[in-house]
């Protein structure tokens, strides 16, 4: 079969490689659809050496069943189905208590990023996946190729605004950074979940027209305004909840300068932005923001993401690649000429 | 009367300044104790021209009701009390939702803190001080003495303690770095109402044996070792919740080193350490780990913190001075010298 | 002034009274909407001898401000506020918690309902009331005839609602039962600020009309089907949250019929159904399931509806009657004859 | 082997039965002990025609492990475990969010109840015991004695507790009603876990002795001053919240009596005291308050179990009965012999 790997340093390649066998605990799935992530870019360019180095690549996958191991039940050949992103353990600690994006097994305090299909298993850019059934969700009647961006650009959103749920009262300001893969499905989420007014920012103009389209109470450029305009929308008292889906130095300055007294950021953008966080004042953080740097999701989390793309409450903007032009789509994310998530099809 | 006032940069002097007038909302308290802190040298150190300037110190005040304003119902003569830390508005948003240490007027997003007797308002190291009978508190038959750090020592600790309350469950490891004035009520506060496994940290031997005796696990030196020796006993996972009430650099950098995958940093200690906070991997923070640095606490905080003392649950280390002592007590603090907490009483 | 009084056993009267005299800490507000509830129906139905006799009905009031006492700020004359629904202390441990519609003073644990404007405070059908400034919440351009029923119809279903937010994920499953002055509401706040599935139901075409173009998922009539339909909806399993905005015997029956394993009930509405709640099996409720028979809101509850009409994202079906015509509207009420909530106009 | 068998109305037998089989993702487990159960005495009632007739009881069960099945990890031979007590699928949403209890495989909402060794499953009043690899967890060195009851003595109240335990803050009032089996391990739970006031009720003098030494702030006579004596003791405001370990008539009666306004109670015990529960006002119960019928735990509530346990805050007042004993243990419970939890010892 057909698969993108990994093969050195920026560089992939479609190779051939076998199609997977299956454990009697797994499930084969056909893939229908594998979504592009800039973190697909961040691994290719992690150098010549490391264990990631012949992998097959995609973390955002979803199918149909096609072969099912002895021991499966629930599962029928041509049921649709999603690819967990975290390939938890199940039975440790925190996965027994629903937080399996933290699992003790796959996710180790000191490890890289936690197990996932295309980083440190077999991903789903190629024609078929092996995965454990117990790794996949029902997407019902879901176009795989719109459902496989849930996995990640709709799920890691999801977590993020579900840890700072309580505070998206309705009379609430919550700032929404980057309208990107991620932050285009965050923007929609927030919309359909929450009555808080939501501001998205963009550096893109095309991108703030799908936000007002889309759930934005209001949307502004992210530039040197911006700040001074939101503090002046709250009164000066600045926003509840700010979210990051950027991370790159103006974006976290932005951050900062916005969220309230008490308020709170979540950081998921990886653009590597920084600041100094110190133990007492001076770092222009006002008291008590919580802040979090956000990684994936649950399982929880990916049952209500799907829920919501089922009820057409959410859709992430799809721009299809055949699964033979993947390097092409590579190129064009890395070109920033992605608008929304493209997604590879075998 | 007499009253410990900020008179230049790193000086204070015992001035007599007349009994203050109450207004028709106001009740005048004839001051039982009042707890000196660190952040009271802080502040005497910002220098020899600010608006604190020739105002009396002293954020933690409790006494006896002396005289009550026309308007003022539910107080008597003679009844016990302690002053509010932060001198809430009482009816912006914060303050009806009950986060009133983030009220809206008395805590702006760009103010040095919330307004505090002896922060911007007459302090407590005096014969007596007017308050708003709305900022007052009952304390029952507490001995004012031991009463007044509640206002901070513990008030401070317990709205940290209750803001990762949720994390601290049975099976829950909770590191608390520092046994000074708060640390030592964090540690009592954290001992009566979670079950999880407490250790508790510091660099002085004899507070390592007050640990061990008011409900720490496990007490150990707050050295070199120390981050390993967390690391072990947690199966290398690392702590669920870390207090750090130093904020040095050194425990700054312990913190970061043993608070696991997705647990929870609470810095509440002013001591200036920092560290990086980055977007995205690289600081050496695991992902998911919720970071928030408190201040102060609500009026609920305060309402249980009273409670656990009039039930013998905390109680505070009080090394008592003679208010006309004040200066040494300063001193004697700046040295190093007070194990718990120093309180003048008038 | 013109006061709409109850003076008898399911008697009202529209008197002459005087404009009331202001207290120092009060506001004198010119009513521009008094909302007409069923519990009004039920308060003058109490009976020919109670301390209600005399008194000015209206807990659903808004207006602007007129006259301003001595020790008032914040207030000029001509902002348009909205009095509280509960006229709580402000100081007792519930109220400064966030919690005051359980205010410790003002709805005691023997009361037959907490004080509120029209139940044991004069009422705001009347041509002016007086308020403490601090039961006055600011509802900037609204008008004060679309927002008064906001001070109940739409505060009480926030309440409810907010009491198990973070049941209704995207993938959860809501029932509301009854779409008059709260239910149409509730319905509106839910599809406002939650993802969840929303199932509405009444008796009344015209009323699932209304919730089909309101942000319903499914409107289906109340009747004996609807049980089974919702079973089926679900799989079976039921539905995570029942709302009864009814409470007759044939809602409350309902809503225990379809609640899941580990769901929720609401019950607001006050029509007297009952069942026998059993310590043990063998009352129809599955296990686990979480009841709670609702009051009022919180001032919380109340800025998150004033910030949800002010944004446009619900908004009352107001049916409007001149304050001289208070009876009819009574009658009209007691019939049957509104859709949405008539409001007093004087 | 030998194997405590229902086999008809009120009867128990001790039958001779074949050492199970394991299946690959099994774990057979040599009982260390087995703890008798008020719900036992109730299954063994259900007559003479039911499923579950045959079937070896005990859902409280401990061990070491003996044999491992093939596709099993993570476990070694004389590991010693503790099974499950709700078998649950482990891949529906409800597990996934880690609410097993309410499992949508094995606890339908129509069942019985869910699916447990004992009930519906073999049990472990027996030698040994096949247990699906997933449904255990280690001990450590707990004696499995000792350990047996925590699956539901302790594991049931640490669910009912955790689901209010946002309530019992320090001021908060707590009243548990029952010290027998699962009621002498709340007190202690509650003791260890929160710092609010414990008030503990019995009709038995020994067992209020056993609360006032195990944590209770105080241990009343569960008789007709109680109701009193509790409001008293709270102003007249009521308890935060109630535990019902009897949940016969006059304990529900009780816990309606004392709990305040927009209090809580949970009903645990399954005595079968009722009373009805009315949409609106007359039915005793004060405005807001929350009620829930509690069965079981999850996963992480037994977690948190086992972690006391292990750190010595809580430990089971065991009564040993060798497995050949086990109808006199059931007649000794039957008839209100034991003190603590009885376990069988094969």
């Amino acid at each position: 079969m057909r698969a993108v790997t990994y093969v050195k340093n920026n560089t992939v390649e479609l190779r051939d490689k076998p199609v997977p066998e299956i454990g009697s605990d797994e499930v084969l799935i056909k893939v229908g659809g594998a979504g592009l992530c800039h973190s697909d870019i961040t691994i290719i360019g992690m150098g010549d050496d490391n264990p990631l180095i012949g992998g097959t690549l995609g973390h955002e996958v979803a199918g149909t069943v096609d072969k099912i191991g002895a021991d499966v039940a629930g599962w029928s050949a041509g049921d649709r189905a999603i690819v967990s992103l975290i390939l938890a353990c199940g039975q440790c600690r925190e996965c027994l208590a629903g937080r399996d994006n933290q699992c003790e097994v796959v996710a180790p305090r000191d490890g890289l990023a936690p197990l996932s299909p295309g980083i440190g298993s077999p991903g789903g850019m190629a024609d078929y996946i092996a995965v454990k059934a117990r790794h996949l969700d029902p997407i019902g009647d879901l176009d795989p190729v719109h459902a496989a961006p849930l996995a990640d650009a709709a799920l890691t959103p999801m977590h993020a605004i579900n840890s700072v749920r309580d505070r998206m009262s309705g009379d609430a300001t919550v700032v929404t950074i980057g309208l990107g893969g991620l932050g285009h499905m965050a923007l929609q989420i927030l919309a359909a979940t929450t009555g808080a007014r939501i501001i998205a920012l963009d550096t893109d103009q095309a991108k703030l027209k799908f936000a007002e389209a889309h759930g934005a109470d209001l949307a502004i450029p992210s530039d040197g305004d911006a700040a001074a305009r939101i503090l002046a929308e709250t009164g000066g008292r600045g926003a509840d909840v700010v979210f990051d889906f950027v991370g790159v130095q103006p974006t976290v300055n932005l951050a900062i300068a916005v969220v309230r007294n008490g308020g709170a950021i979540r950081f998921v953008g990886l653009g590597g932005g920084s600041f100094p966080y110190t133990a007492g004042a001076g770092d222009g953080l006002p008291w008590g923001v919580n802040i979090e740097r956000s990684y994936g999701g649950t399982r929880a989390d990916m049952r209500e993401v799907i829920a919501l793309a089922e009820a057409g409450k959410i859709a992430v903007e799809v721009v299809r690649y055949d699964l033979d032009d993947a390097l092409q789509a590579f190129d064009d994310l890395h070109n920033g000429k992605i608008a929304g998530r493209a997604v590879l099809v075998p």
